[in-house]
């Protein structure tokens, strides 16, 4: 392709909103450009690059079994109302209605739309375990859209839903879609970290994360010094602490303690003299779309499930030791509810009988409590006595309350001690590519899918789903590889591989760099050649710029040596090198080529 | 691929709302499935064969000199305000306010997406010419979406928009792309008829569309017996006809008649006991949005252009020979107007002092008079009179009345003569795969797009505009092919080349099926083993149905053979015959290569 026939405007300045790497360096390339905020164009070079990703997902999940399908991306939104999504997903989700006041959804997920499909046509257990995906164009309404591919309004997903008649079936696809995942990184040239995660709004358990590091990430990273442990920290474990061992083997008796005017952790270590190690927070939640089964549960007599089996709204108490955070997606995940958060004012004033700061275990009735285990450990705690102003001290659990139900809540920090070989947590930024999740019976159930099992009888499939933002990886990939002057391509997914800058595109110069273009290209080496009258200096920096992996110079003061000499360079090094003319097709094809096997 | 390994499900039944072949034929193959009225889903088996239509039209357009886009499926509103079709697209385009109150549209169509981006990036003149397309999604809200993929809601197309300093660049383009188009439908295995258009709604002159025959098509083709003038009958022009030679060379003077409650023409035939022919017939339109500068035609002093410099609303009378018809398309072409229609009882009372059918040209000063050529011709006509009950007869054009403009408003229809040869032209139906336009300066004038040319002078860009159906293409390549047992693919978009039916997949049976399997994929054919334990004839019928062009089949009667032999059959032939299993790769290998060669 000649550079005059295709369409790459580059730039010399960065765009004002552009902060990171991939989002400067996709504009000043000229490979992609703003139509509004979170709305991005992809030019020819930008194309390129994206189909390379696309192509690259597209055949790693061939190989992996799964089919490709594409269901339209307005999608219905009846089939939304049945799974309950309708209502749960928020405002990021673009309804629109039609002129005929039917609902639609521009499509952020598929979910509904391929269980939809799959419900008409399984009948037999003979049609299981299936795995289809799409890659196609996907749509959120992100408030606050940024960092240019990183987080756009619209952009494509390869999504995939898998349908199994047991766990072990599940676990089989689950398990080679993670490999499929580590081949497409490897191949784009990407480090990524995968990450134990929660799968969140998407129901489920049992999931992985695909990871790459970045100070814009949106994700926190739990990782261990010493092993190979990596959680999202919405997931992230930890060992107990030496904290818990400072209780006293035997405890007095529980007080009551006058605390005028104390409301805070910080203020009630103050005021007694000690450290958050010795107290129990409670904390009041509000959760909806709860599925756990509250029948029995403390003041939780007059809720009922809805036509989506799910409560709308329930009330917990969460206790945790002091100096500790209780994780809400943890807590949502524990209660299987679609979301947490801190109850209000009013309500905790209901619920405990007493104002915010008040709260306590012992004597809770109203409402079901959850117990972090760092609370089960603790023999001599102080906490709030369901009134204000008053506290108890010398608190036990077990002898003085218990909990309903207990559980991980704990937030993990940097410092706390990693479950599996006991080495120091840290913590890191990442950006989520790709995600892999045991969705379970959720879809299959509310939209009541099911087969005929080798008996006969009716079952329900259990289901996984895998994602991968193709833009995002495609913008990671050059947060990867990239310098001052421009991005340096992978081979894999450089819009082209070779380009050629004849010094001055005429008569002996041009006939060389045509020829060598003609028997690349004929050899599959997809060529830029510069053959526009711009001085030398300003093709060097756009071929920097546009990071082509390999740059070919031809000039007269080669061509003239007895054996013609040409110019090549990697763009990932800094020295160039001369080789025969008649040469270079030949040693540029096999390196090419060989890179791309890899 | 075995067919085990893949998802198609084929149905004995046909949907209830499926009446034309193409739709019956995809749902009964697999190939799509419904999600919501006008909404399909393409599974695995129809993707593959929507994926070789996509990469014909990919490859004709690279090859063509496009160079490929893509913008996002949702865009922003602001950029249709801009062009002014924020207003006048009508309700077919779906419009939807996220949740910050900004306007977006879920794109029907690109033009001021691509000419927002070539605005920001267009400065000199040797950028010129520029031709950007894409292969994405589009959606128009059809009221009655049917038909399957013929009219859809949501649809694939190609569409290209190329940019131009002058109408000679605008032409060589064209005529490129009217080439590459031709190439495209041959390469499908399509028959189309390339035909004369109007260019509608997107406004600018010189248009061709890619017609398909159809008896459900949208479209009324008029074509000629003798020469190949073929147009669509917007814009189908014919010769004079005998009827403009009947009238008197000298004409008595003009007089009022009475016709009492006479007020169609059938009606005033019967009451003057003459023909239609005589008469002049006066209809009244509503124009909106006309770009033809009225200052100083009659009845538009107080009438001034909006902010895009288009008349929101004016009033045309169209005179036409009373057994003839206007062609509203023709009538809006004429007066560069949005669209026209018949205008309401109350406004023809308004303009012309009379009900309904008695409007006349005769001193009719009320509104601008467009006659069509027909009515220049008529010297001694009947007219109404522009008061009830009363009609005018011995009415002569150029002496009792002069239009304000004239032109041809005429609805061509079967029996009318061609303007190329005279021949007699006829009509049939017509779906439109393609359709290839001169847009003008429509949108690079509205939305402000400008280059430095030769001379370092500001100028304006002239584009063209480029689209094809994707969906619509392949469905129609169903229509052209297929017989009452399925489909019968053309090689090139056939979603496999060879089906391999083992009769029973087992023993040295499964052992011959599978080698020849691996043979051809090794030699690039896509095979689809048919490895399911189902009868024969469940296996054949399917094999018809999916229309794969090529089917071996393998049995043990064959194979017990001294030299082992296989049963071979095109689709599209009745007879099977029997060769050699060991030469079976190479024959089909050589005559598949060579058929996707043409």
């Amino acid at each position: 392709m000649n550079y005059s026939s295709t369409f790459i405007p580059t730039l010399r300045e960065v765009p004002a909103d552009a902060v990171i790497a991939s989002h400067i360096l996709m504009f000043r390339s000229g490979m992609i450009r703003k139509l509004a905020n979170g709305l991005f164009a992809y030019l020819p070079l930008g194309l390129r690059s994206f189909r390379k990703v696309e192509n690259i997902i597209r055949q790693e999940m061939n190989a992996a079994g799964a089919l490709e399908i594409k269901p339209t991306v307005v999608l219905p939104g009846e089939i939304w109302k049945e799974s309950g999504r309708w209502d749960s997903m928020g405002e990021g989700m673009l309804r629109v209605k039609n002129r005929l006041d039917n609902d639609f959804v521009v499509s952020p997920t598929a979910e509904e739309a391929v269980t939809a499909i799959v419900r008409e046509e399984l009948s037999s257990y003979r049609q299981l375990p299936l795995n289809l995906y799409q890659i196609n164009t996907k749509f959120r309404d992100e408030i606050r859209p940024r960092y240019g591919l990183m987080r756009g309004r619209e952009f494509i997903m390869k999504d995939a839903y898998s349908f199994h008649r047991d766990d072990e079936s599940l676990d089989e696809t689950y398990q080679r879609m993670g490999r499929a995942y580590r081949r497409i990184f490897k191949r784009c040239g990407l480090s990524v970290i995968p990450v134990k995660a929660d799968s969140g709004a998407m129901g489920g358990s049992g999931s992985e994360e695909f990871m790459v590091e970045s100070n814009i990430g949106d994700n926190t990273l739990i990782l261990c010094k010493k092993c190979d442990y990596a959680a999202n920290v919405e997931k992230a474990e930890c060992a107990g602490d030496h904290a818990d061992q400072t209780q006293s083997a035997e405890t007095p008796l529980y007080e009551k303690i006058d605390t005028p005017g104390v409301k805070t952790i910080d203020e009630l270590c103050a005021f007694l003299n000690t450290s958050p190690q010795t107290f129990i927070k409670t904390l009041i939640f509000r959760a909806v779309n709860v599925e756990l089964d509250l029948s029995g549960a403390p003041g939780c007599s007059a809720l009922s499930k809805n036509d989506n089996a799910v409560y709308p709204e329930a009330f917990f108490a969460a206790a945790i030791r002091g100096d500790l955070d209780v994780n809400e997606t943890k807590l949502a995940a524990l209660l299987k509810a679609g979301e947490v958060s801190l109850a209000s004012d009013s309500d905790i004033l209901r619920l405990t009988n007493a104002p915010v700061g008040f709260a306590g275990p012992v004597g809770l009735n109203s409402l079901p409590l959850i117990a972090d285990q760092s609370v089960v450990l603790m023999k001599d705690a102080v906490t709030g006595a369901l009134a204000k102003d008053l506290h108890y001290r010398h608190v036990a659990y077990g002898r003085d309350f218990t909990s309903w139900m207990t559980g991980d809540l704990r937030t993990v920090k940097s410092g706390d001690i990693c479950t599996v070989c006991g080495g120091e947590l840290y913590e890191k930024k990442g950006n989520e590519l790709g995600h892999i999740f045991k969705l379970g019976y959720k879809y299959t159930s509310s939209m009541k899918v099911s087969y005929l099992d080798e008996n006969g009888k009716s079952a329900i499939p259990i289901m996984g789903c895998y994602g991968i933002g193709v833009d995002r990886t495609l913008a990671s990939i050059i947060e990867e590889h990239h310098d001052e002057a421009g991005i340096i391509w992978p081979v894999s997914v450089a819009p082209y591989h070779v380009i050629i800058i004849p010094i001055k595109y005429d008569a002996q110069v041009k006939t060389a760099a045509d020829r060598l273009a003609t028997e690349l290209e004929e050899a599959g080496i997809e060529v830029l050649l510069d053959d526009r009258s711009e001085r030398p200096g300003v093709k060097f920096n756009d071929a920097d710029l546009l990071g082509i992996p390999w740059r070919v110079v031809i000039g007269d003061k080669g061509l003239a040596q007895p054996s013609p000499q040409i110019e090549i360079k990697r763009r990932s090094e800094k020295e160039s090198r001369t080789v025969d003319l008649d040469k270079a097709a030949e040693e540029l094809v096999q390196k090419i080529m060989e890179e791309l096997r890899n």
